[in-house]
């Protein structure tokens, strides 16, 4: 996507490095089965540390693939809303595939991907392998990522969300409240996503010179179980250890900011009187929630169609030419956070 | 799908009848855009008027189409996850698309289907016309419905719940807690899923023996502002007519018994020591909600996989002779119903 100062390398150029024979190669550029694993892997990685892009052919087939890690969260549904809507009203059509966890079924999507010949892909995925990129720009398949994690490939277009400035916003709304003991939890420690909130939030407690205990930072998963495990902990912790409870709670999602609803509600203290919560994301099911949950606003609908969008222009051709856009967060108040002491 | 009695009609056949050449008709068959739409209209109206299935290559593409009619519900991530798990087992990449209610859009899934020779479609749509099921048959396209609405046609294989059990279950449930004025939120008043529970819910109350006053079935959509809107015009119109208020409220989905929820608290009324309420669906969200809700549990994703399921077989030429299957819904207790007087 961006363009290579070096002389381009050819089927040839990759033939002769890996020892193969060029109809070999191509066999690989086409997602053929009928090359052994090694020998296709070896072929790839050659492709990747030469920065061969194979030229691929004008026409469009119609068909973008957005794959995501999994498809069990509210989160998923915002995403893939705003990806159908920018692509149908380009007459293309979306494969939904879901990554899942576990690498062999990673690959089947991009088996299916390259026995398609997909004209690109929109990659959620927070553990897309070095390999699964090689293969990809093997393919020729052109993609962008979504709130990625980990190193972000130069190059390749990127949407996220300003997750730091988002955790600052609300932290320092808690902090406004007059809370001075407030703990985070946390998504999981590998994504980029979580530390950029995580950093977030301790920036704001230390410009406003206030302290972050040990075990106040509590990473886990961006779920409602996750939320409840940690908050117990939280809890049981402060307890043992005869710490001043934390009187809010920011949390990294809406679901994290919901199992803490639950595990709060089950020791018998109260949202906002006792504690107040923050979550992040704002799903639509935070309308809901009693009390409603004040949160950052992550705009994943608009997200998902810049993404789309950037997509179709990469297929056409065009220069991309800001490969990291953030998009912004807000903070959304409503009813579960208060004063301290309030109730 | 069945097998018919009488001769097959061929090309040959529908061109004579509509009076083009056979040409014309492999346009038609191919979805080519080369074909004015009135042609294109009289030569599909004849195929299905001879029940004229082209005989489709046994290749498959690997693609199949999921179509929904709007992609903004808890509901549709459920039956999106159980199609996905089921066609990504079978190798078969799954096309999402979002009907929308208007005309003009819902003919663009239609365009994309027949321009990119899709396998075989799911469709989850209120409003298929006779002009699309037309097409989708002079396209040979396959396709199974879940859970539709009107007036089913024979011999499309079809997955549904047993909505009217369900709804008798649920209203049971509350007449078994000593309720005696309950009333109903339903559906919108066209689709089949909606008449099958408001039915239900009359035949539990007639067996007991109980009223049903008028106003109290309302039917709505399946949002959560209908079921606000459906609850407070509820209570106005029993205040104004000085009727007893319903102690419990049997809603038709979750999201409308989460509307009720807003209505109840905005009026100052406990969940449920002032008035009970359940709900139909089951979505995960349900655990969330303070008070959790009681609901009747439809396997959405169940459903979906059993048509997607369905769908392989038809495509890969098996006959498929359950052309409608119910599964079975179940009442799930949570904390939102109780004992009339219960507070």
């Amino acid at each position: 996507m961006t363009a290579q100062s070096r002389p381009r390398a050819t089927i040839g150029t990759i033939a002769a490095e890996a020892g193969v024979s060029t109809a070999t190669v191509s066999k690989v550029l086409n997602g053929r089965s009928d090359v052994s694993a090694a020998t296709r892997e070896r072929v790839q990685e050659i492709m990747a540390r030469l920065h061969y892009h194979p030229r691929r052919p004008r026409r469009r087939g119609g068909i973008v693939d957005l794959v995501l890690n999994e498809l069990d969260s509210l989160w998923s549904v915002e995403i893939i809303r705003g990806a159908e809507e920018t692509l149908r009203e380009a007459g293309v059509s979306m494969v939904l595939s879901a990554a899942h966890g576990s690498s062999s079924q990673t690959s089947a999507w991009l088996d299916q991907l390259a026995a398609r010949r997909s004209d690109g892909a929109i990659l959620v995925v927070s553990d897309l392998t070095l390999g699964q990129r090689n293969r990809l720009a093997s393919l020729g398949v052109p993609f962008v990522l979504v709130d990625p994690v980990g190193n972000v490939e130069a190059g390749v277009p990127t949407i996220g969300a300003t997750n730091w400035a988002g955790a600052v916003a609300a932290t320092e709304h808690l902090i406004g409240l007059g809370h001075r003991h407030i703990a985070h939890l946390a998504g999981p420690r590998q994504l980029l996503c979580s530390r950029a909130r995580a950093d977030g939030f301790r920036a704001a407690m230390e410009a406003a010179g206030l302290d972050i205990p040990e075990g106040s930072v509590r990473h886990g998963a961006f779920t409602d179980p996750s939320g409840r495990a940690e908050t117990i902990a939280l809890l049981d912790e402060v307890g043992e250890r005869r710490l001043p409870r934390p009187t809010a709670l920011f949390a990294a999602s809406d679901l994290q900011a919901f199992g803490a609803y639950t595990a709060l509600r089950e020791r018998g203290l109260r949202v906002p009187q006792d504690i107040s919560v923050v979550g992040f994301d704002d799903l639509p099911v935070t309308r809901w929630s009693d009390p409603t949950l004040t949160t950052v606003r992550q705009p994943l609908q608009d997200m998902a169609a810049m993404a789309a969008r950037t997509l179709l222009r990469v297929i056409d051709g065009e220069e991309v030419d800001l490969p990291r856009v953030e998009l912004a967060t807000r903070l959304v108040v409503r009813a579960s956070t208060a004063a301290p002491g309030a109730g």
